[in-house]
């Protein structure tokens, strides 16, 4: 079962990269929600290829159709579908990528899951492609939070070696959010960017790939909401973050440099602001103490690994001549998928966040 | 909600610290199973409090009381109920923590959470104690997994700023997971243990805390377990982690390394081995791809905070007088929680996997 | 939360009656199944409009387009979305209906469900049109549910109050079963059809409606699949009958006639029959005890209420002008659903028949 | 899996008739409710065997213990957990049992579906015994929606061939319902308890059980509470009575009978009352249309089986010899069940409710 997220915003999901369509049923939009379209639409185009010299210049246009649940420019409360068409995918000869294993991709994990029915074109429904449907209902979950004062913001922590710093108080802002949202390459230190640029440039002519770190904050989650165990805020993001395609580490505050710290510098100290709010000194918990919100930043990082696709040469296995062999896959590829991932987990986390948000309603009793 | 964790193999937690009882309920477990209640208890045991001079003194026996679904030494297939009774839970006087919240602990986001109503001695439902659950229906899992070929090991990766070696794939190996098992503080490197405790007690003598790095194993998964998506084996896994308190940092194979990584370095290449199986040369993506496992070992590691308890003055706030404070907590603390961790998390992998091989036993169809 | 059913094989619907399209993402199909899109098409035929006098004459085509999960005439085992547009939603004026609610439908619960947001335009989402997702997703269960040996019939077993009699064992066989699925008013006593036409015409005639009780009885089942308490196979029968608009009741075997009888009448006696099958001189149960199948045929009864869509006039209230008022809605309207809802019923049930099934594969363990 | 039921308020029950313990696990009760502890007792002892000349003699005390989540008389919001010793299973030679099957009974299907490893020792985990658990979380519940002005009130419809008088709009208040509540055979028409009593000891006498009908009726629900659909208040309260041991039918106001009506007769008219309050004339929809509450008292039929246990010969099936045989059963049983049953149904009502209302309040958004 690959399908359902959610206890309250729910959605479920559908699609592979070159069959009709893409989509997402989406459960849980209180009725007469305002949908900004121009925003989603946005977040969609952050997401779809083609916008850089670094991303597949196949042409979808990701453009959506809601299918139900919304009338008048509002939200009815009932079930809201929405589908893209893919309309470029002029699927090539698929017949040696259906015996030769690409490395890094789900081919042999995903024929043994399926008994090789799976739809391989394009890595069906393994393509990054269906994240398009986590965009469209983290889009609508960003615009549900924004009315209530939270804010996600995400930049590139690292691309292969180059590193941006860290997010600080300073830059959690939606205003400093938004301007990162509006850059492809969103950094804090704007000056690694051209030097990054290149050093993409001379992987991609080798015909290689990077992955990346991308550091993710939230601001305005009040405390007190989610619960210890097995729906803490952590497991939550958890199982999300890592049912998107290529993440393969996640860390909450501190993260695993928490492990080389002592208590006494672990410990996130307390104290009353000037407006009788309580804050910590550090935020070394990722603003999330016993699964709960403490109403400090909910910040933490996420590692992607870079693109499986690579046209370099790789030893590989042919499942039906039962032999070892090697494969090169031709055609462009992108050389990093960071850029485009860091909608993707932006979206995934208000997703999530609305998510807990509405356990917290129901959490406060009748 | 906070309770219950599973689609096929069920559990339902519950218990304080200082509570009558703790317990789990387990749903799922096959009718017929043999328990070994030797291997049971020693589980229970490897996670129980005053085994060492590095873990409280409290004298817990935590012995477990089956009150249903277990007959003959045979399991009957209805729920089986677990409890372990509290018999040391001296409580000392509360009052002032019920006013200050000790940093690094649930305190203030519990009482958010639950409006000031939750049970604070011991740090009640907060308390690693519950844990003692996730290890009894872990156990059992580890049991049933064993008779499939599956097995779990893990090792202390690192503590503080000691480090041990990784896994290779000599010590992917029931004997070395059982030898790694007997150890308090189990080590690849068996040299670095005792420079380590020396370091500890350092840390203890100046009431402060260590945290540490866990590494864990899983050999014998077949391929082909797992979901794309919302119910791929690494969000299964992390939903679960995320759970074990004081957990800040999950990743799986390289991990945030991946992300410094060449996609030529980062891909796993494949081979068919004498037997006809198919392998891979490096284990990156740690045995599971597309969130589905590949038949290579399923490898991950968990960062652990240093305990938040520690005996050094800390700021914090008290939240009657609405003050800035200092807060000082008298008693004896574990100074390293990371050796009992290391049995929780194995047996929390223990349910994981089980759970995810039940779900594959249903995608086989009828 | 409407949208999701199932644990194994899951369904997400959504859609109203005058939007776009309406639809069903099934999840859990399992891969490599072979759809026979014909038997599909008839299934959704028999559910359409306008096939006799005494159903709407909208002309819905009611043709659906599988969007994703689909390839090369066999499922792929990721999920399979289904849309129906919607061609002839010649929408009326609906300012009247905005303010007055029509008695007997959902106008008024659901106006207060969703805050008056939901689409009221030809029922909306409440509309009985939506239970094509629940034919579509029950037409394929049935036909892996025929693989197995398992069929599933229906007939009318009273409308008004013309009464059929009902199953016996001579007719529950897949012959008997066709052929009541041939029909627009399946009856096992042929002899009653054209008496009731003529008092269904006078109904309508008068602008007002008939109700009736449906009778489904699986075959085929094995015995040991269910569960006691919470998954009983009745509880999740009755969980999607309920589901279903119009549906005010249900009983199981004997139902409620067996409130009247002595434990003695109404305890299903055993026997071996020749084959050495073990079986009950009568089905009081239904085919299920202790929430679990015992090898003889489930059965059930359905009632459901006349269609709440009358011209006759009635009084109700006008929610904006907070006066008493009267409503008298013009249009043709179906005189009786009970037809058209045979086959929604039979869907449904092969819907949870599957999921009950495979839940038993899981049940088995390892 | 049998064990766990809810959304919002959920429970997870254990226990066999003749083990250690019973219980239930609750998660989900407000933090900081006040438990009225007699009044969960008398809920209790109405469950309770041994009240009465027609109920088993077996003198259990069902004291309950309750194990974590309470303290100070107070929830603490975390799961509350709590047992019931069995204290009187005195248990007989189940030789016999274990290989004739009890017409009537779980016995054969419970033996396909635990392959013989299910306790049978009085009924094992089948036993309305287990019950118990949903009486105790029911009778929270009860609690919690009478501070809400929300009352459950229940009466016998009938035993055997002796019919009470429906409910009707005088006797649902508060006071009737706690003068039913107070009766071991609650009926609204008094004449015909003592002729009914003389018929169950006749029937009694014979060896020989009846069964009977249980209307329940609940007051104060607010208009706008439930799903269409999958979620239908129906859906959850039929999931949860097709659940309890022995129910054959159910059905909703007019039920079974609205299938004889025309559409002007079963619609509910509606008209605003003195106080500006919609309200419908009749309740053939008993209280829910759409699926979703109106406002009107959810009304609702149950029909409960004559218990299986008798003393009388019938004939039945030796698994192990494969023979057609005789099983007589020596001891004494409740001749009748439905007046022990009426406590566990409104119980059971309480717990639907309650997970109704909560999601409502999560429905409404933030």
């Amino acid at each position: 079962m690959s399908t359902n997220w959610g206890r309250n915003y729910r959605i479920s999901i559908f699609g592979e990269s070159h069959g009709k369509a893409l989509g997402v049923n989406i459960d849980g939009i209180p009725a007469g929600t305002k949908l900004d379209l121009d925003f989603i639409k946005e977040e969609m185009q952050r997401r779809a290829p083609g916008k850089s010299e670094f991303s597949t210049p196949r042409m979808e246009k990701d453009e959506f159709e809601i299918l139900s649940g919304y009338i008048n420019e509002l939200t009815t409360g009932t079930p809201l579908c929405m589908i893209v068409r893919n309309t470029d995918q002029r699927s090539k000869d698929y017949s040696e990528l259906a015996q030769k294993m690409r490395p890094g991709h789900a081919d042999y994990s995903g024929l043994m899951r399926y008994k090789g029915f799976n739809d391989i074109r394009g890595s069906g429904h393994f393509s990054g492609r269906i994240t398009a449907s986590i965009v469209f209902a983290g889009a609508i979950a960003k615009l549900i939070l924004k009315e209530k004062g939270i804010h996600i913001g995400a930049h590139i922590k690292s691309i292969f070696d180059t590193e941006d710093r860290g997010f600080e108080n300073k830059d959690r802002n939606p205003e400093v959010f938004e301007s990162l949202r509006q850059e492809f390459l969103p950094f804090l230190n704007k000056e690694i960017r051209v030097p990054l640029e290149n050093k993409i440039r001379a992987v991609k002519d080798e015909g290689d790939s990077v992955g990346g770190v991308v550091e993710i904050s939230v601001i305005g989650m009040p405390a007190g909401v989610g619960d210890p165990f097995f729906n803490s805020v952590e497991s939550e993001l958890a199982s999300m973050m890592y049912s998107i395609p290529a993440v393969k580490g996640l860390e909450f505050g501190a993260g695993f440099a928490i492990a080389g710290m002592l208590g006494s510098e672990a410990n996130d100290e307390m104290y009353f602001d000037e407006d009788e709010n309580i804050k910590t000194y550090t935020n070394n918990n990722g603003g999330i103490i016993g699964g709960i919100t403490n109403g400090e930043p909910v910040n933490f990082k996420v590692a992607i690994k870079p693109p499986a696709s690579i046209s370099k040469k790789q030893k590989t296995v042919n499942i039906v001549t039962k032999e070892n062999t090697v494969l090169e896959v031709t055609g462009r590829h992108d050389p990093v998928i960071v850029p485009r991932a860091v909608v993707v987990l932006e979206c995934a986390t208000a997703i999530v966040m609305l998510d807990c948000l509405l356990e917290a309603e129901k959490n406060k009793g009748l």
